[in-house]
């Protein structure tokens, strides 16, 4: 079975800064996508903000697996019909692994409930992200952490709901910490938050951070069938309960009626 | 220091249906504010959606340390930047109690970031609730279960984030479980899911439901100043660092510059 | 890559009791190795309490990568240092899926912290499991619930940590409910507590029954290299640190010394 | 009501090591006494190593709302029968505070079921601890971070499981991270770990670590009764059940039986 991966990014610095198009010449999801070089199980396509429905058709998420984000300069301008659309694919079983500035994305903050917020730093200085458990399948072929010679720096408090697991933790020369690597549940969907990845720099050529969204992709696939109803809210009449019953008291609503919303 | 709790009420089954009207004459809110009956740390009011505001002014949430949530039947008339003004005051650290139909408000589903869909029938039966950390404070002065002879069913699943806590599990005569009792964390607000409580039953007249309530709102108290500032993205200046550095490679922001959003 | 299953069974009863003999002729264990009927990825073998070192030696262990645990009769009886030792080898990455009783085993005492306490009645009345999750991998294949007309009931509180996830909750004919499949890591381990197998009934037997425990199995498995030095507390020398320091201030260690324990 | 809080200290140190006895003149414990300073809610006591049954007898214990736990170099040397006692009564509602060195204590160990591994280095560096979320009750009253000039690092990877909540998680001069500030539910019993505290150094001398121990302490008091019961095992006969059951099918068991262990 190959994992249908599709990395969104929404391609806006590399068409405006001379620096970021000459750091990722084929754009930021181009060099994202190095990081499924070798991967046999894993096939990728690539969408971007500009195109129609930011390339995010219902057809095209339908055949989607997981869903890698990266966005930060126009967050603001994604369209709000298409981020539940996402959101509800997510809850089928989707996969999203969203990526550095993509803390701020309209889907991520929706599926957090929180402000998701950070402080920040770009002085080009030391990100060392440690290994918290090293036999997570997300950290699988790296040591005990990855050294990124130039970064952002992004430091806590990250207002995020305690995530299901911490599978890495950020030191930043400046004094920070911040929790770079952490894992979600959302419905069927498995969600990742992967820290690095500052436009004006080249961490999307560095081979561990690669790695790790490769490693991350597997583990964010979900084989089971999406689970289209996830967000029905089905009655289930007196007589065909488990354990069948009689109407007992008042009633307000009638058998098979749909739920207010 | 009194806890100041806001019991907010939809309001609109007790003016439209006549045995609504009978079993909460004083509204469904009037019944849940007995729940602070001879608890002097507590102070109450009401609002209702049919206020200018929904009753929710940003005056009113300033001034409420816990909010209490009861709606149902015109959950899509709440209005959305209001929603967004109560979601920034959990974020800040105002507790929320959602109570039953409360599931598919629009508060708990953006807090929650997923469906909270659940199965459900209307046939008056047996619903017992058992208490699964009986030291938890929001179970305090219950005995092993809460047996309410007549409810509504809500069966699993229930699509929620897993919670930080479980505090009760339901039975129901039908043949199906619910979690009934949940709680978690948005920012710096405690949140507390509590199952029980269909308009067409006595139910919020039980003497144990209210103790609950009662209990809930003392536990989801924070006295901590309001976090005003946690969806604000500080930048910190390199030379302000902890440890102060000097810019290595190249910059897309200048210090002091406001995040992309 | 094919996934070792060991199966441990106390194998008590099925000697002394010649109902469980008759519904186990080839042992609990028996009857559980049904489950991997068809299953190319995985291979099993069986071990039993009376074997010498309750067939659980350094090198059984070594070539295990998911134990699945029955015991009840005779937990008080299974050494301590060969506890400590399964132990040893779930923090290293060893799944874990510990079967009913199992709950009072020494092994997933030890493994919670907890008591792992519950409620319990031999009425052979009907346990119905609802999937709260129905994409989890432990549920695959499985529809909305599983239904068995004989069981132990199992009642809350079952006196474990907060889980992990919670795959199922069970409703039991009696009116008692209880978290029947949940997940915990300890370490680089995997474990999965499932709670149906009462030895007077036929429950492993059941198609659905071994559906999950084939389908936790897999998910149990980690294919990470395991974590021997997981108990180590290295010490790192000041001038090997990632940023190396002089030494400030006293000192009562030196360098390269093992903490003490 | 006062919080009824039990100092326990090793003080080995203190009385083998010139350093140390000048640092703590009045032990370690004396330092940490400190906390509690002008805290008219909180009431202490003291206790150490070497006292008959190190201090810690049942009516001691039965008498102390939270434990709070120092212990290094002869943590080998104390009773596994007071471990368990200590253990009962955590589960019972006991809160406990453990505190740096603490991390490799037979308690902490045998609460939690993981290694509680980690790295260690004795430099003098400098540990910054940073809050997560300043709204927590353990945060009360601190800024962004606490900065302690020298103090022993101990590196991630701690090996425990998910903490139910990560409170701090501190920055070291010498280029490593920790999660030094986390809780957990064990029973009704609340437990915290806290890093900072190396005997070598002034720590416990430091307002804002006094402050953290202090809010700690009232975080883990559970003011409702002990559960006792916590680790018996009820037998529910058919007829007592919420729902009274005829038997069916056959038993090896009968009405009011202990549980096997």
């Amino acid at each position: 079975m190959t994992i249908r991966a599709l990395i969104w990014n929404e391609n806006e610095h590399e068409k405006t800064n001379t620096l970021v198009a000459k750091l990722y010449p084929q754009g930021i999801h181009g060099a994202i996508s190095k990081a499924f070089d070798g991967a046999q199980d894993i096939s990728f396509s690539v969408a971007t903000q500009d195109m129609p429905e930011h390339g995010l058709t219902e057809e095209r998420l339908k055949n989607t697996d997981v869903l890698l984000w990266w966005g930060h300069k126009i967050h603001g301008q994604v369209s709000d019909a298409i981020v539940e659309r996402v959101q509800k694919r997510v809850w089928e079983g989707m996969g999203l692994i969203v990526l550095h500035s993509g803390h701020f994305s309209k889907i991520f903050r929706k599926l957090m409930g929180t402000p998701c917020s950070l402080k920040w730093r770009e002085a080009g200085e030391v990100e060392r992200l440690w290994v918290i458990n090293r036999n997570h399948p997300i950290a699988a072929g790296l040591g005990e952490y990855i050294e990124i010679e130039h970064e952002e720096m992004y430091g806590e408090p990250f207002t995020i709901p305690e995530p299901l697991e911490t599978v890495f933790v950020s030191w930043f020369e400046g004094g920070e910490v911040f929790r770079s690597g952490v894992t979600f549940q959302r419905g069927a969907g498995k969600i990742f938050y992967f820290r690095p990845g500052h436009e004006a720099y080249p961490t999307y050529h560095n081979k561990q951070v690669l790695q790790v969204i490769q490693n991350a992709t597997r583990w964010a696939y979900n084989p089971a069938k999406p689970w289209v109803s996830i967000d029905d809210a089905p009655n289930v009449p007196h007589d065909k309960a488990p354990v069948p019953l009689e109407v007992k008291g008042p009633r307000l609503h009638h058998d098979g009626e749909a739920g207010f919303r």
